[in-house]
């Protein structure tokens, strides 16, 4: 099957399981992101901060890649990150995601130099769109002040757009503040606009907005996508609410360790819950906790029934 | 020449020369690092921040290590930045330092994640190590909170000393903090601890410091070398004072784009005032500022005159 260009709906930033060795697994992996798009994603962002994108080498993101481009999900809904602080990385990064034929890339800015100046990330965003030098390249500009500390500013939003305006299509606001989302759909309309967590869904989808690309997707897509797919009918602020409560239970956890607990759980598959330093696994009894809270207070469970 | 197993005295993290395609220029670099040694250095630490060594690829650091090694600086001097943010890559380039025989690496912690745990920490660094998997491995902590956000706690370091006593072996504190570079040397006297400015040099020898690694000793190592030769001797807090000042004043300027400039005008090449983004180069006022300022007030110049 075949997507049109962009991306809309939601978006799941897929966790990236490991094996005993430490080494990501390419099995588990590609069965994760296969079970995500039966329970409703639109789309696939590897590499992202709930990957453990970061923790991943270069090497490491393109064979994973790789694997899933070899499955049978279509490149055009994957937006893998490719974000690096070095130039040279993130040109590699993008070239290899656009020449695997993957719909967009979700890039940050450069992190590790704090403060730079908006001329410097400009430059890097126009050195690393010329040096890709495809047009078949799209760019999500990657907003996450709270973990990358480096962001994008509306005046820099503006810039790459006029410059880049067939490249840089799109933006993911995890900022976690609404009124930052709202400005940006104000000032740039066309731009496909995602706020990073659900809770801002039908806001964002009532103002413009493109979907989400959301941390949890990798556990409730399947809710999240019914509010997308009804969020202009009678329910969709009793859907919103859902899913916004379920948001709040499942954030109350350290969010990265308690995704992967959760699937370890319903995948009666323990090493699912392995993390990469400088993650640590949740305690048992932490696990425990946050499985019986959302099943209690959420009915939330995993169904893997009709996964490979 | 060989020198004795550790490090001492005065390092300059050494700034990288690009050439008119962004690229990193060999040819600059290694005759920059050549002259450094001639100017009094007693180690070199590449690709540390002031290096912009995060903006630099892989590859890329890797190949500027190749062509120093084969200049006629002793490797054994050498401390490069191995730093990366996934294990993986940063167990290839401590392997590659130390396959090429660096005396040392110098080692950010993951930084992208902010506030992680100090078992997680603990965790990037062992498995970092027996990755290696090589006794010649040499681990200098490198503490830089300031821009790289995570850093290393006074526990974490003892924990790491504990389990690696022969690999764990030194730390750079770019802390600026005075007090939190006593408290390492109280708590851990066999440790090579090396403040990131001059400006602590000889507070840090009198408390059984190891000498200093510090972006200025890119264009002021002869003084500070000075400061490390007579520490002991009845000049010592005037020498200190003289070059506590010329680093003060260099500080008030942007101080990776300053020290490019001044290197540019006194080489007469442009060219090596290029940096790469997020970067941008010191407006052409601003650095005349700086050259006249440190030239009028601390009779600044550098001399080249010796250099190939």
């Amino acid at each position: 099957m075949s997507k049109e260009a962009g991306f809309s709906g939601v978006i799941a930033p897929v966790l990236t399981p490991f094996g005993d060795d430490g080494s990501p697994d390419a099995e588990r992996f590609v069965a994760h992101c296969e079970w995500l798009m039966e329970e409703g994603c639109t789309g696939l962002a590897p590499f992202g901060t709930t990957s453990e994108g970061n923790s991943l080498g270069l090497d490491e993101r393109m064979e994973l890649l790789e694997e899933l481009v070899d499955s049978d999900i279509d490149p055009a809904v994957l937006m893998p990150g490719t974000g690096a602080c070095a130039l040279a990385d993130a040109i590699v990064l993008a070239r290899h995601a656009v020449d695997l034929g993957c719909g967009g890339v979700l890039a940050l800015p450069p992190f590790y130099y704090k403060a730079p100046s908006e001329e410097g990330l400009f430059r890097f965003f126009a050195e690393m769109i010329e040096g890709v030098g495809d047009d078949k390249l799209k760019v999500y500009l990657y907003h996450i002040p709270p973990v990358a500390q480096v962001g994008f500013s509306l005046p820099l939003i503006g810039r790459l757009i006029k410059a880049f305006p067939d490249t840089v299509v799109g933006l993911k606001d995890s900022s976690g503040d609404w009124s930052n989302t709202a400005a940006i759909l104000d000032a740039y309309p066309k731009l496909e606009v995602f706020p990073g967590s659900e809770i801002f869904l039908l806001d964002g989808l009532r103002k413009g907005g493109a979907g989400c690309i959301s941390a949890t997707c990798n556990v409730s897509a399947a809710a999240i996508r019914n509010v997308y797919d009804n969020w202009k009918g009678p329910d969709a602020d009793k859907l919103q609410a859902d899913i916004t409560a379920l948001r709040k239970a499942i954030q109350a956890f350290p969010m990265i360790p308690a995704l992967k607990a959760l699937i370890a759980h319903y995948r009666q598959d323990p090493g699912w819950a392995r993390l990469r330093p400088p993650f640590t696994e949740l305690p048992a009894a932490e696990a425990e906790k946050a499985i019986r809270t959302l099943a209690d207070a959420h009915g939330f469970k995993l169904d893997f029934a009709k996964a490979a």
